[in-house]
Protein backbone atom coordinates (compact mmCIF):
# COMPACT_ATOMS: atom_id res chain seq x y z
CA UNK A 1 0.00 0.00 0.00
CA UNK A 2 0.72 3.65 -0.38
CA UNK A 3 2.04 5.63 2.27
CA UNK A 4 0.18 8.09 4.25
CA UNK A 5 0.93 11.37 6.03
CA UNK A 6 0.12 10.29 9.67
CA UNK A 7 -0.58 12.71 12.24
CA UNK A 8 0.28 11.45 15.83
CA UNK A 9 -1.42 13.01 18.23
CA UNK A 10 0.75 12.77 21.79
CA UNK A 11 4.44 12.39 20.88
CA UNK A 12 5.78 10.59 24.23
CA UNK A 13 6.67 7.32 24.84
CA UNK A 14 3.63 5.58 22.69
CA UNK A 15 3.35 8.10 20.09
CA UNK A 16 7.17 8.69 19.50
CA UNK A 17 8.07 4.66 20.10
CA UNK A 18 5.40 4.26 17.22
CA UNK A 19 6.37 7.03 14.73
CA UNK A 20 9.84 5.90 14.67
CA UNK A 21 8.61 2.30 13.33
CA UNK A 22 5.95 3.96 11.03
CA UNK A 23 9.25 5.50 9.61
CA UNK A 24 11.47 2.49 9.68
CA UNK A 25 8.66 0.34 8.14
CA UNK A 26 7.88 2.87 5.60
CA UNK A 27 4.63 3.42 6.53
CA UNK A 28 4.40 6.81 6.30
CA UNK A 29 4.86 9.64 3.67
CA UNK A 30 5.08 12.48 6.56
CA UNK A 31 5.18 12.43 10.18
CA UNK A 32 2.80 15.36 11.72
CA UNK A 33 3.45 15.95 15.43
CA UNK A 34 1.12 17.30 17.78
CA UNK A 35 1.47 17.96 21.50
CA UNK A 36 -0.65 19.66 24.29
CA UNK A 37 3.05 20.19 25.76
CA UNK A 38 5.45 22.67 23.71
CA UNK A 39 8.34 21.13 25.72
CA UNK A 40 6.87 17.87 24.97
CA UNK A 41 6.59 19.34 21.00
CA UNK A 42 9.77 21.11 20.92
CA UNK A 43 11.62 17.58 22.15
CA UNK A 44 9.74 15.23 19.59
CA UNK A 45 10.68 17.65 16.66
CA UNK A 46 14.38 17.88 17.91
CA UNK A 47 14.58 13.94 18.20
CA UNK A 48 13.29 13.59 14.74
CA UNK A 49 10.47 11.40 15.47
CA UNK A 50 8.11 13.81 13.73
CA UNK A 51 9.09 16.01 10.72
CA UNK A 52 7.20 18.81 11.89
CA UNK A 53 4.83 20.07 14.61
CA UNK A 54 1.24 21.30 13.94
CA UNK A 55 -1.80 22.15 16.29
CA UNK A 56 -4.40 19.80 16.08
CA UNK A 57 -6.99 21.74 13.95
CA UNK A 58 -4.10 21.67 11.13
CA UNK A 59 -3.09 18.18 11.67
CA UNK A 60 -6.45 17.30 10.79
CA UNK A 61 -6.62 18.82 7.70
CA UNK A 62 -3.73 17.92 6.49
CA UNK A 63 -2.79 14.31 7.44
CA UNK A 64 -4.62 11.19 6.32
CA UNK A 65 -4.52 9.13 9.47
CA UNK A 66 -4.99 10.55 12.72
CA UNK A 67 -3.13 8.25 16.04
CA UNK A 68 -3.92 9.39 19.02
CA UNK A 69 -1.72 8.46 21.96
CA UNK A 70 -2.81 10.93 25.17
CA UNK A 71 -3.79 9.68 28.25
CA UNK A 72 -7.02 7.86 27.92
CA UNK A 73 -9.60 10.78 29.80
CA UNK A 74 -8.07 13.00 27.50
CA UNK A 75 -8.99 10.11 24.69
CA UNK A 76 -12.24 10.33 25.88
CA UNK A 77 -12.14 14.24 25.92
CA UNK A 78 -10.86 14.50 22.35
CA UNK A 79 -12.49 11.81 20.00
CA UNK A 80 -16.25 12.72 19.83
CA UNK A 81 -14.70 16.59 19.00
CA UNK A 82 -12.24 15.30 16.38
CA UNK A 83 -15.01 12.96 14.63
CA UNK A 84 -16.66 15.94 14.01
CA UNK A 85 -13.99 17.49 11.87
CA UNK A 86 -13.27 14.90 9.85
CA UNK A 87 -13.76 14.02 6.90
CA UNK A 88 -12.49 10.88 5.71
CA UNK A 89 -9.23 10.57 7.55
CA UNK A 90 -8.66 7.52 9.36
CA UNK A 91 -8.23 7.90 13.13
CA UNK A 92 -7.25 5.32 15.73
CA UNK A 93 -6.15 5.49 19.18
CA UNK A 94 -3.53 3.16 21.31
CA UNK A 95 -5.07 3.59 24.58
CA UNK A 96 -5.57 1.27 27.36
CA UNK A 97 -8.83 1.09 28.47
CA UNK A 98 -11.53 0.91 25.52
CA UNK A 99 -15.47 0.86 26.87
CA UNK A 100 -15.39 4.16 28.23
CA UNK A 101 -14.21 5.77 24.44
CA UNK A 102 -16.39 3.04 22.55
CA UNK A 103 -19.43 3.77 24.28
CA UNK A 104 -18.65 7.92 23.54
CA UNK A 105 -18.92 7.54 19.94
CA UNK A 106 -21.14 4.36 19.87
CA UNK A 107 -23.61 6.86 17.54
CA UNK A 108 -21.58 9.01 16.17
CA UNK A 109 -22.47 9.40 12.78
CA UNK A 110 -18.69 9.08 11.81
CA UNK A 111 -18.08 6.29 14.04
CA UNK A 112 -16.57 4.04 11.03
CA UNK A 113 -13.78 6.36 10.56
CA UNK A 114 -12.48 5.02 14.11
CA UNK A 115 -10.70 1.87 15.06
CA UNK A 116 -10.05 0.92 18.16
CA UNK A 117 -6.54 -0.52 19.40
CA UNK A 118 -4.55 -1.11 21.88
CA UNK A 119 -1.49 -2.69 21.16
CA UNK A 120 0.31 -4.56 24.11
CA UNK A 121 3.88 -2.68 24.40
CA UNK A 122 5.00 0.07 26.75
CA UNK A 123 7.68 0.78 29.12
CA UNK A 124 7.81 2.51 32.51
CA UNK A 125 9.23 5.86 30.95
CA UNK A 126 7.28 8.30 29.63
CA UNK A 127 7.62 11.68 27.13
CA UNK A 128 9.33 11.61 23.53
CA UNK A 129 12.87 11.22 24.77
CA UNK A 130 11.73 7.55 26.57
CA UNK A 131 10.54 6.55 22.56
CA UNK A 132 12.80 3.98 21.40
CA UNK A 133 13.42 2.03 18.15
CA UNK A 134 12.28 -1.72 17.97
CA UNK A 135 8.97 -0.98 19.84
CA UNK A 136 5.87 -3.08 19.03
CA UNK A 137 7.69 -5.62 17.19
CA UNK A 138 6.04 -8.97 18.09
CA UNK A 139 3.87 -7.99 20.50
CA UNK A 140 -0.45 -8.58 20.36
CA UNK A 141 -2.27 -5.47 19.04
CA UNK A 142 -6.26 -5.89 20.11
CA UNK A 143 -8.39 -4.07 18.03
CA UNK A 144 -11.83 -3.42 19.54
CA UNK A 145 -15.37 -3.39 17.94
CA UNK A 146 -14.23 -3.96 14.80
CA UNK A 147 -17.62 -4.76 12.99
CA UNK A 148 -18.19 -0.85 13.94
CA UNK A 149 -15.27 0.47 11.49
CA UNK A 150 -15.36 0.97 7.91
CA UNK A 151 -13.79 -1.89 5.87
CA UNK A 152 -11.05 0.32 4.40
CA UNK A 153 -9.91 2.09 7.65
CA UNK A 154 -9.97 -1.64 9.18
CA UNK A 155 -8.01 -3.06 6.50
CA UNK A 156 -5.25 0.13 6.72
CA UNK A 157 -4.71 -0.31 10.35
CA UNK A 158 -4.50 -4.28 10.47
CA UNK A 159 -1.49 -3.88 7.60
CA UNK A 160 0.06 -1.15 9.70
CA UNK A 161 0.30 -3.48 12.72
CA UNK A 162 1.54 -6.28 10.54
CA UNK A 163 4.16 -4.38 9.01
CA UNK A 164 5.29 -3.18 12.43
CA UNK A 165 5.76 -6.82 13.23
CA UNK A 166 2.35 -6.82 15.83
CA UNK A 167 0.32 -10.09 15.73
CA UNK A 168 -3.69 -9.03 15.45
CA UNK A 169 -6.29 -9.99 18.09
CA UNK A 170 -9.81 -8.69 18.08
CA UNK A 171 -12.26 -8.71 21.19
CA UNK A 172 -15.20 -6.67 22.14
CA UNK A 173 -14.26 -3.43 24.41
CA UNK A 174 -16.09 -4.36 27.36
CA UNK A 175 -14.26 -7.83 27.30
CA UNK A 176 -10.91 -6.31 26.38
CA UNK A 177 -11.22 -4.29 29.72
CA UNK A 178 -11.87 -7.11 31.71
CA UNK A 179 -8.54 -8.94 30.19
CA UNK A 180 -6.62 -6.09 30.27
CA UNK A 181 -7.10 -5.89 34.25
CA UNK A 182 -6.16 -9.05 34.93
CA UNK A 183 -2.88 -9.60 32.59
CA UNK A 184 -1.67 -5.57 33.16
CA UNK A 185 -3.09 -2.99 35.26
CA UNK A 186 -2.70 -5.44 38.51
CA UNK A 187 0.53 -5.76 37.27
CA UNK A 188 0.99 -2.23 38.21
CA UNK A 189 -0.70 -1.34 41.00
CA UNK A 190 1.11 -4.19 42.78
CA UNK A 191 4.29 -2.78 41.70
CA UNK A 192 3.19 0.75 43.02
CA UNK A 193 2.23 -0.36 45.88
CA UNK A 194 5.53 -2.81 46.69
CA UNK A 195 7.39 0.33 46.03
CA UNK A 196 5.68 2.24 49.08
CA UNK A 197 5.78 -0.63 50.87
CA UNK A 198 9.36 -0.39 51.08
CA UNK A 199 9.62 3.30 50.78
CA UNK A 200 7.76 2.80 53.84
CA UNK A 201 9.66 0.30 55.98
CA UNK A 202 13.11 0.31 54.68
CA UNK A 203 14.09 4.00 55.74
CA UNK A 204 17.85 3.37 55.12
CA UNK A 205 17.56 3.72 51.46
CA UNK A 206 21.16 3.12 50.78
CA UNK A 207 20.64 -0.61 51.93
CA UNK A 208 17.48 -1.01 49.12
CA UNK A 209 20.01 0.63 46.69
CA UNK A 210 22.91 -1.82 47.83
CA UNK A 211 21.01 -5.14 48.63
CA UNK A 212 18.51 -4.94 46.09
CA UNK A 213 18.52 -7.89 43.38
CA UNK A 214 17.55 -8.41 39.93
CA UNK A 215 13.72 -10.16 41.13
CA UNK A 216 13.31 -7.19 43.41
CA UNK A 217 14.32 -4.63 40.35
CA UNK A 218 11.87 -7.11 38.23
CA UNK A 219 8.90 -6.45 40.81
CA UNK A 220 8.84 -3.03 41.46
CA UNK A 221 10.12 -1.57 38.03
CA UNK A 222 6.96 -0.65 36.81
CA UNK A 223 6.77 1.51 39.37
CA UNK A 224 7.86 4.25 38.04
CA UNK A 225 5.53 4.50 35.19
CA UNK A 226 3.48 7.42 35.11
CA UNK A 227 0.55 9.28 37.28
CA UNK A 228 -0.64 11.10 33.88
CA UNK A 229 -1.40 7.48 32.26
CA UNK A 230 -2.52 5.44 34.77
CA UNK A 231 -4.78 7.48 37.15
CA UNK A 232 -7.16 7.29 34.15
CA UNK A 233 -6.78 4.24 33.47
CA UNK A 234 -7.73 2.97 37.00
CA UNK A 235 -10.47 4.97 36.82
CA UNK A 236 -12.33 4.11 34.13
CA UNK A 237 -11.63 0.50 34.04
CA UNK A 238 -12.55 1.09 38.02
CA UNK A 239 -14.89 -1.90 38.42
CA UNK A 240 -12.66 -4.99 37.03
CA UNK A 241 -9.88 -2.87 38.54
CA UNK A 242 -11.39 -3.72 42.16
CA UNK A 243 -12.54 -6.85 41.24
CA UNK A 244 -8.87 -7.95 40.37
CA UNK A 245 -7.50 -5.72 43.57
CA UNK A 246 -9.63 -7.22 46.09
CA UNK A 247 -8.66 -10.95 45.03
CA UNK A 248 -5.24 -10.05 45.60
CA UNK A 249 -5.72 -8.64 49.36
CA UNK A 250 -7.26 -12.24 49.39
CA UNK A 251 -4.94 -14.31 48.22
CA UNK A 252 -1.37 -12.08 49.95
CA UNK A 253 -3.72 -12.77 53.33
CA UNK A 254 -3.95 -16.39 52.18
CA UNK A 255 0.24 -15.86 52.24
CA UNK A 256 -0.04 -14.30 55.47
CA UNK A 257 -2.20 -16.73 57.46
CA UNK A 258 0.57 -19.60 56.75
CA UNK A 259 3.41 -17.80 57.10
CA UNK A 260 1.42 -16.59 60.52
CA UNK A 261 0.48 -20.26 61.55
CA UNK A 262 3.76 -21.69 60.31
CA UNK A 263 1.56 -23.93 58.22
CA UNK A 264 4.49 -25.31 55.99
CA UNK A 265 2.16 -27.62 53.71
CA UNK A 266 -0.51 -24.92 53.18
CA UNK A 267 2.30 -22.05 52.53
CA UNK A 268 4.07 -25.39 49.93
CA UNK A 269 0.65 -25.54 48.03
CA UNK A 270 -0.02 -21.79 47.52
CA UNK A 271 3.82 -21.76 46.04
CA UNK A 272 3.27 -24.77 43.62
CA UNK A 273 -0.41 -22.95 42.39
CA UNK A 274 1.54 -19.97 41.81
CA UNK A 275 4.29 -22.07 39.78
CA UNK A 276 1.65 -22.87 37.53
CA UNK A 277 2.09 -19.37 35.57
CA UNK A 278 5.11 -21.55 33.82
CA UNK A 279 2.47 -23.47 31.50
CA UNK A 280 1.36 -20.05 30.62
CA UNK A 281 4.98 -17.73 30.92
CA UNK A 282 7.97 -19.60 29.71
CA UNK B 1 46.33 -16.97 47.29
CA UNK B 2 46.73 -20.86 45.79
CA UNK B 3 43.84 -22.91 44.28
CA UNK B 4 41.97 -24.70 46.86
CA UNK B 5 39.87 -28.35 46.90
CA UNK B 6 36.20 -27.07 47.41
CA UNK B 7 32.97 -28.77 47.79
CA UNK B 8 29.95 -27.55 46.94
CA UNK B 9 27.16 -28.83 49.09
CA UNK B 10 23.93 -28.88 46.93
CA UNK B 11 24.60 -28.44 43.46
CA UNK B 12 21.60 -26.80 42.30
CA UNK B 13 20.57 -22.82 40.97
CA UNK B 14 23.08 -21.43 43.11
CA UNK B 15 25.91 -24.14 44.40
CA UNK B 16 25.87 -24.70 40.33
CA UNK B 17 26.13 -21.28 39.66
CA UNK B 18 29.44 -20.67 41.85
CA UNK B 19 30.66 -23.45 40.93
CA UNK B 20 31.09 -22.25 37.11
CA UNK B 21 32.15 -19.42 38.67
CA UNK B 22 34.81 -20.80 41.03
CA UNK B 23 36.08 -22.35 38.23
CA UNK B 24 36.18 -19.90 35.88
CA UNK B 25 38.19 -17.12 38.12
CA UNK B 26 40.66 -20.31 39.46
CA UNK B 27 39.70 -20.29 42.34
CA UNK B 28 39.22 -23.74 42.65
CA UNK B 29 42.17 -26.85 42.29
CA UNK B 30 39.25 -29.46 42.12
CA UNK B 31 35.14 -28.76 42.58
CA UNK B 32 33.54 -32.13 44.49
CA UNK B 33 29.74 -32.28 44.55
CA UNK B 34 27.30 -33.38 47.52
CA UNK B 35 23.84 -33.87 46.80
CA UNK B 36 21.18 -35.50 48.38
CA UNK B 37 19.50 -35.90 45.52
CA UNK B 38 21.51 -38.25 43.21
CA UNK B 39 19.48 -37.09 39.80
CA UNK B 40 20.83 -33.44 40.90
CA UNK B 41 23.91 -35.03 41.84
CA UNK B 42 24.05 -37.03 37.98
CA UNK B 43 23.32 -33.81 36.39
CA UNK B 44 25.78 -31.84 37.66
CA UNK B 45 28.60 -34.22 37.11
CA UNK B 46 27.40 -34.55 33.49
CA UNK B 47 27.27 -30.88 33.07
CA UNK B 48 30.98 -30.38 34.35
CA UNK B 49 29.49 -28.11 37.06
CA UNK B 50 31.98 -30.64 39.18
CA UNK B 51 35.13 -32.87 38.91
CA UNK B 52 33.06 -35.63 41.27
CA UNK B 53 30.58 -36.59 43.34
CA UNK B 54 31.18 -37.33 46.67
CA UNK B 55 29.20 -38.40 50.06
CA UNK B 56 29.38 -35.24 52.41
CA UNK B 57 31.72 -37.41 54.63
CA UNK B 58 33.75 -37.87 52.22
CA UNK B 59 33.71 -34.52 51.30
CA UNK B 60 34.62 -33.32 54.52
CA UNK B 61 37.55 -35.37 54.88
CA UNK B 62 38.88 -34.71 50.75
CA UNK B 63 37.80 -30.69 50.73
CA UNK B 64 39.76 -27.52 52.11
CA UNK B 65 36.69 -25.42 51.32
CA UNK B 66 32.60 -26.66 52.18
CA UNK B 67 30.19 -24.21 50.46
CA UNK B 68 26.45 -24.76 51.43
CA UNK B 69 24.23 -23.58 48.98
CA UNK B 70 20.98 -25.75 50.16
CA UNK B 71 17.56 -24.64 51.19
CA UNK B 72 17.57 -22.74 54.92
CA UNK B 73 16.17 -25.15 56.87
CA UNK B 74 18.68 -28.08 55.71
CA UNK B 75 21.30 -25.68 56.61
CA UNK B 76 20.10 -25.61 60.33
CA UNK B 77 20.17 -28.86 60.59
CA UNK B 78 23.33 -29.51 58.92
CA UNK B 79 25.88 -27.35 60.18
CA UNK B 80 26.23 -27.59 63.69
CA UNK B 81 26.93 -31.37 62.81
CA UNK B 82 29.22 -30.67 59.83
CA UNK B 83 31.23 -28.38 62.52
CA UNK B 84 31.88 -31.01 65.15
CA UNK B 85 33.30 -33.41 62.22
CA UNK B 86 35.84 -30.88 60.75
CA UNK B 87 39.19 -29.78 61.34
CA UNK B 88 41.02 -26.67 59.90
CA UNK B 89 38.12 -26.25 57.04
CA UNK B 90 36.77 -23.40 56.00
CA UNK B 91 32.90 -23.75 56.07
CA UNK B 92 30.60 -20.87 53.82
CA UNK B 93 27.19 -20.95 53.41
CA UNK B 94 25.27 -18.75 51.07
CA UNK B 95 21.68 -18.99 52.36
CA UNK B 96 18.87 -16.38 52.47
CA UNK B 97 18.11 -15.69 56.15
CA UNK B 98 20.78 -15.69 58.89
CA UNK B 99 19.51 -15.07 62.12
CA UNK B 100 18.22 -19.20 63.10
CA UNK B 101 21.84 -20.76 61.41
CA UNK B 102 23.97 -18.12 63.31
CA UNK B 103 22.26 -18.28 66.45
CA UNK B 104 22.56 -22.39 66.11
CA UNK B 105 26.32 -22.00 66.04
CA UNK B 106 27.13 -19.24 68.07
CA UNK B 107 28.75 -21.21 70.94
CA UNK B 108 30.55 -23.54 68.57
CA UNK B 109 33.73 -24.64 69.30
CA UNK B 110 34.87 -24.57 65.81
CA UNK B 111 32.69 -21.03 64.74
CA UNK B 112 35.69 -19.37 63.29
CA UNK B 113 36.10 -22.07 60.94
CA UNK B 114 32.93 -20.82 59.62
CA UNK B 115 31.68 -17.52 57.61
CA UNK B 116 27.93 -16.69 57.04
CA UNK B 117 27.34 -15.13 54.02
CA UNK B 118 23.79 -14.05 51.48
CA UNK B 119 25.32 -13.90 48.20
CA UNK B 120 22.65 -11.14 46.27
CA UNK B 121 22.44 -13.50 43.22
CA UNK B 122 19.55 -15.91 42.07
CA UNK B 123 17.00 -16.38 39.43
CA UNK B 124 13.62 -17.91 39.33
CA UNK B 125 14.93 -21.02 38.39
CA UNK B 126 16.67 -24.01 40.21
CA UNK B 127 18.47 -27.67 40.07
CA UNK B 128 21.75 -28.08 38.21
CA UNK B 129 20.72 -27.52 34.56
CA UNK B 130 19.51 -23.59 35.69
CA UNK B 131 23.05 -23.12 36.75
CA UNK B 132 24.73 -20.31 34.63
CA UNK B 133 27.82 -18.54 33.41
CA UNK B 134 29.06 -15.57 34.89
CA UNK B 135 26.79 -15.61 37.60
CA UNK B 136 26.97 -13.01 40.90
CA UNK B 137 29.18 -10.14 38.84
CA UNK B 138 28.86 -7.19 40.19
CA UNK B 139 26.27 -8.06 42.68
CA UNK B 140 26.34 -7.12 46.69
CA UNK B 141 27.31 -9.97 48.99
CA UNK B 142 26.21 -9.70 52.64
CA UNK B 143 28.92 -11.21 55.46
CA UNK B 144 27.04 -11.78 58.51
CA UNK B 145 28.73 -11.70 62.21
CA UNK B 146 32.24 -11.35 60.49
CA UNK B 147 33.53 -10.74 63.85
CA UNK B 148 32.70 -14.60 65.07
CA UNK B 149 34.97 -16.06 62.25
CA UNK B 150 38.79 -16.85 62.37
CA UNK B 151 40.75 -13.77 60.21
CA UNK B 152 42.03 -16.51 57.88
CA UNK B 153 38.77 -17.78 56.80
CA UNK B 154 37.15 -14.57 56.28
CA UNK B 155 40.18 -13.12 54.55
CA UNK B 156 39.78 -16.14 52.32
CA UNK B 157 35.87 -16.06 51.64
CA UNK B 158 36.55 -12.04 50.60
CA UNK B 159 38.77 -12.98 48.60
CA UNK B 160 36.67 -15.72 46.22
CA UNK B 161 33.69 -13.49 46.96
CA UNK B 162 35.66 -10.15 45.01
CA UNK B 163 37.40 -12.47 42.38
CA UNK B 164 34.20 -13.64 41.67
CA UNK B 165 33.10 -9.57 41.26
CA UNK B 166 31.31 -9.24 44.10
CA UNK B 167 30.85 -6.52 46.09
CA UNK B 168 31.23 -6.99 49.76
CA UNK B 169 28.91 -5.33 52.83
CA UNK B 170 29.35 -6.20 56.51
CA UNK B 171 25.88 -6.65 58.60
CA UNK B 172 24.57 -8.28 61.69
CA UNK B 173 22.46 -11.13 61.30
CA UNK B 174 19.06 -10.22 62.28
CA UNK B 175 20.09 -6.85 60.52
CA UNK B 176 20.77 -8.82 57.85
CA UNK B 177 17.51 -10.84 57.56
CA UNK B 178 15.30 -7.63 58.36
CA UNK B 179 16.39 -5.74 55.10
CA UNK B 180 16.16 -9.05 53.29
CA UNK B 181 12.72 -8.84 53.68
CA UNK B 182 12.65 -5.46 52.42
CA UNK B 183 14.33 -5.86 49.71
CA UNK B 184 14.10 -9.61 48.48
CA UNK B 185 10.99 -11.61 50.74
CA UNK B 186 8.28 -9.54 49.72
CA UNK B 187 8.80 -9.27 45.85
CA UNK B 188 8.50 -12.99 45.86
CA UNK B 189 5.41 -12.99 47.94
CA UNK B 190 3.69 -10.14 46.00
CA UNK B 191 5.02 -12.25 42.45
CA UNK B 192 3.62 -15.60 43.90
CA UNK B 193 0.09 -14.05 45.29
CA UNK B 194 -0.08 -11.89 41.81
CA UNK B 195 -0.19 -15.35 39.90
CA UNK B 196 -2.82 -17.20 42.02
CA UNK B 197 -4.18 -14.16 41.60
CA UNK B 198 -4.56 -13.96 38.01
CA UNK B 199 -4.74 -17.61 37.53
CA UNK B 200 -7.83 -17.40 39.69
CA UNK B 201 -9.44 -14.62 37.51
CA UNK B 202 -8.08 -15.50 34.14
CA UNK B 203 -9.96 -18.68 33.30
CA UNK B 204 -9.12 -18.25 29.67
CA UNK B 205 -5.30 -19.25 30.02
CA UNK B 206 -4.98 -18.17 26.41
CA UNK B 207 -5.85 -14.88 26.95
CA UNK B 208 -3.08 -14.38 29.18
CA UNK B 209 -0.87 -16.41 27.30
CA UNK B 210 -1.62 -14.01 24.51
CA UNK B 211 -1.72 -10.53 25.94
CA UNK B 212 0.89 -10.95 28.68
CA UNK B 213 3.25 -7.91 28.30
CA UNK B 214 6.99 -7.24 29.36
CA UNK B 215 5.30 -5.64 32.35
CA UNK B 216 3.13 -8.37 33.60
CA UNK B 217 6.11 -10.75 32.63
CA UNK B 218 8.67 -8.32 34.79
CA UNK B 219 6.23 -8.71 37.91
CA UNK B 220 5.57 -12.56 37.35
CA UNK B 221 9.03 -13.86 36.96
CA UNK B 222 9.07 -14.87 40.44
CA UNK B 223 6.08 -16.22 40.89
CA UNK B 224 8.14 -19.30 39.11
CA UNK B 225 10.52 -19.81 42.13
CA UNK B 226 11.02 -23.29 44.28
CA UNK B 227 8.99 -23.47 47.24
CA UNK B 228 11.96 -25.79 48.39
CA UNK B 229 13.44 -23.21 48.55
CA UNK B 230 11.34 -19.87 49.63
CA UNK B 231 9.13 -21.73 52.25
CA UNK B 232 11.69 -22.16 54.74
CA UNK B 233 12.73 -18.79 53.89
CA UNK B 234 9.41 -17.32 54.73
CA UNK B 235 9.46 -19.30 58.01
CA UNK B 236 12.09 -18.55 59.51
CA UNK B 237 12.40 -15.12 58.87
CA UNK B 238 8.76 -15.10 59.51
CA UNK B 239 8.39 -11.98 62.00
CA UNK B 240 10.19 -9.46 59.28
CA UNK B 241 8.05 -11.48 56.71
CA UNK B 242 4.64 -10.40 58.68
CA UNK B 243 5.64 -7.35 59.37
CA UNK B 244 6.12 -6.05 55.87
CA UNK B 245 3.62 -8.05 54.12
CA UNK B 246 0.83 -6.63 56.69
CA UNK B 247 2.27 -3.07 55.11
CA UNK B 248 2.30 -4.20 51.71
CA UNK B 249 -2.01 -5.22 52.30
CA UNK B 250 -2.15 -1.93 53.99
CA UNK B 251 -0.58 -0.37 50.65
CA UNK B 252 -2.69 -1.81 47.94
CA UNK B 253 -6.01 -1.00 50.46
CA UNK B 254 -4.83 2.42 50.02
CA UNK B 255 -4.93 1.81 46.15
CA UNK B 256 -8.41 0.01 46.16
CA UNK B 257 -10.14 2.71 48.63
CA UNK B 258 -8.85 5.73 46.51
CA UNK B 259 -9.94 3.75 43.15
CA UNK B 260 -13.15 2.67 44.87
CA UNK B 261 -13.98 6.42 45.98
CA UNK B 262 -13.11 7.58 42.59
CA UNK B 263 -10.61 10.24 44.14
CA UNK B 264 -8.05 11.17 41.55
CA UNK B 265 -5.73 13.65 43.20
CA UNK B 266 -5.19 10.92 46.15
CA UNK B 267 -4.19 7.92 43.84
CA UNK B 268 -2.12 10.31 41.82
CA UNK B 269 -0.02 10.94 45.18
CA UNK B 270 -0.58 7.38 45.81
CA UNK B 271 1.41 6.73 42.06
CA UNK B 272 4.19 9.82 43.00
CA UNK B 273 4.94 8.67 45.86
CA UNK B 274 5.83 5.02 44.35
CA UNK B 275 7.76 6.48 41.27
CA UNK B 276 10.31 7.73 43.80
CA UNK B 277 11.44 4.30 43.68
CA UNK B 278 13.57 5.96 40.73
CA UNK B 279 15.76 7.50 43.49
CA UNK B 280 17.06 4.35 44.39
CA UNK B 281 16.32 1.67 41.16
CA UNK B 282 18.01 3.38 37.91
Amino acid sequence: MERKKIAIVGTGLIGGSLAIRLHEKKLSSRLIGVDADPDHARKALELELVDEILTLDEAINSAEVIILAIPVDAMVSLLPGLLDKIDNQIVIDLGSTKSQLADAVKAHPKRGRYVATHPMWGTEYSGPAAAVHGAYDNKAVIICNAEESDDDALEWVKHMYRKIGMHLLEMEAHAHDLHAAYVSHISHITSFALANTVLQKEKEENAIFELASAGFESTVRLAKSNPAMWVPIFLQNRENVLDVLNEHIEQLKRFRDSIQNGKESELKGLIEEANKIRRIIR
